[in-house]
């Protein structure tokens, strides 16, 4: 199966990423970045998310019409294993929670943060990973362009952007914003979007696309063999941005 | 299915893309830019490609364990009615030759020129695209980073890099890094595995990984987007280049 990898990936390192086990916290732009990293060599993953496929997610999501009503942890390990039936996923239909956090961090190689922020558990997962020794991507999904950054025990960590969960992602958001507009980028179309979403009417979840979810998806599985290998890899409050 | 993709998309763009016919020729990296521009809302698909699936395309491309086998046009159609069931798929299991490109190049609005550089097809296939005034976008998959490049009647076309098909992708190679070398990127590792791969014994097909299939089809996505829209994409000598 990785025989066309020969060369980008030597042996060892094809061994050290088949066992390093990774921790998805979410499986909605989660379950791309999941495929992504399976297919180049990943073998360990363990998949956290209490919520079921609906539709409004297949504009973005790893599902199929067949999946919706069903929970995303499941649907996704049952893709997975399509792709390689010998790896080792273990799917959990849970939302994590101050219980469950530091069973599921713990004996796990790296994690990605990919929780909504509708409450402080993102926080209390960093925290529990920072406390371990483990790191977390952020990957955002912000239309056109994806967003990853990483968080250790050596990086800041989300408090850096706000103490507050509520509204984070616009938070979020504005602080990406502004550090590319300060580094020459224009980004006068994608603050259009965000003034468009913050005046509407009703309070919907951010939109979000494809063309993001691809881009995030490649970024972090090359993270994740950086990090797996031992190569640097930027911290937050740095972070990657990806656009066409 | 596209409510998440509000703001980002208006709902004129959203019809216009759905309607926009894509003559993808080359269902390995096409079957994964395929999926991204399916979800992103591209409904109208033909796809051309005379391979079946093989176990190590399964690293980087849009098949499962049950596909190998199989066509790899049949497969990728099923695999995106999974996704849309109302989408307009068509599956062509052979070959673009000099006899049929004229006929599957009429009547769609843009094509993907993601055919192997094993003969002058894929220079016959532009042609005619270019006489038709249809634009066809070049996907490669560098490993660790991914291209496109965009064929119009009034962009540059192949042979601006080479006359001759031989080795072409070795050539196109050469003129990405020569050309993100002098605009100041750092190409050391890219050109190592350039160099490993022209040493080794056996000629072998180029290594490719699912990194960069993936950010080459959130890239594919958004510029046939900005084809479908009429906005402005980089022509060809001009390209995009993504890497972490």
């Amino acid at each position: 199966m990785y025989s066309r990898n020969r060369i980008y990936v030597t042996p060892a390192e094809q061994k050290r990423i088949h066992n390093f086990h990774i921790l998805l916290a979410g499986a909605g732009l989660g379950s791309v970045i999941a495929e992504c990293a399976l297919r180049l060599g990943f073998n360990h993953i363990t998949i956290i998310d209490g919520d079921v496929v609906e539709k409004s997610n297949l504009n973005r999501q790893n599902y199929t019409v067949d999946d919706i009503g069903k929970p995303k942890a499941e649907a996704l390990k049952n893709r997975l294993l399509s792709i390689n039936p010998h790896a080792k996923i273990n799917a959990h239909h849970c939302y994590l929670d101050y219980d469950n956090i530091p069973h599921f961090v713990s004996n796990v190689n790296v994690a990605i943060n990919a929780i909504d922020f509708d409450s402080d558990i993102p926080f209390v997962f960093d925290y529990m990973c920072e406390s371990l020794n483990i790191p977390a991507l952020h990957p955002y999904n912000l239309g056109w362009g994806a967003c990853v950054f990483v968080v250790t025990d050596k990086s800041k960590n989300l408090s850096h952007i706000s103490h507050n969960p509520q509204d984070f992602e616009l938070k979020f958001a504005s602080y990406v914003v502004e550090h590319l507009t300060a580094q020459g980028n224009d980004m006068q179309h994608f603050n259009q979007c965000m003034q468009a979403y913050k005046n509407e009417e009703q309070k919907l979840p951010p939109p979000q696309l494809a063309v993001a979810s691809w881009i995030a998806a490649g970024l972090c599985a090359d993270i994740l063999f950086r990090l797996a290998i031992g190569k640097q890899v930027k911290l937050f409050p740095d972070f990657y941005f990806k656009t066409l």
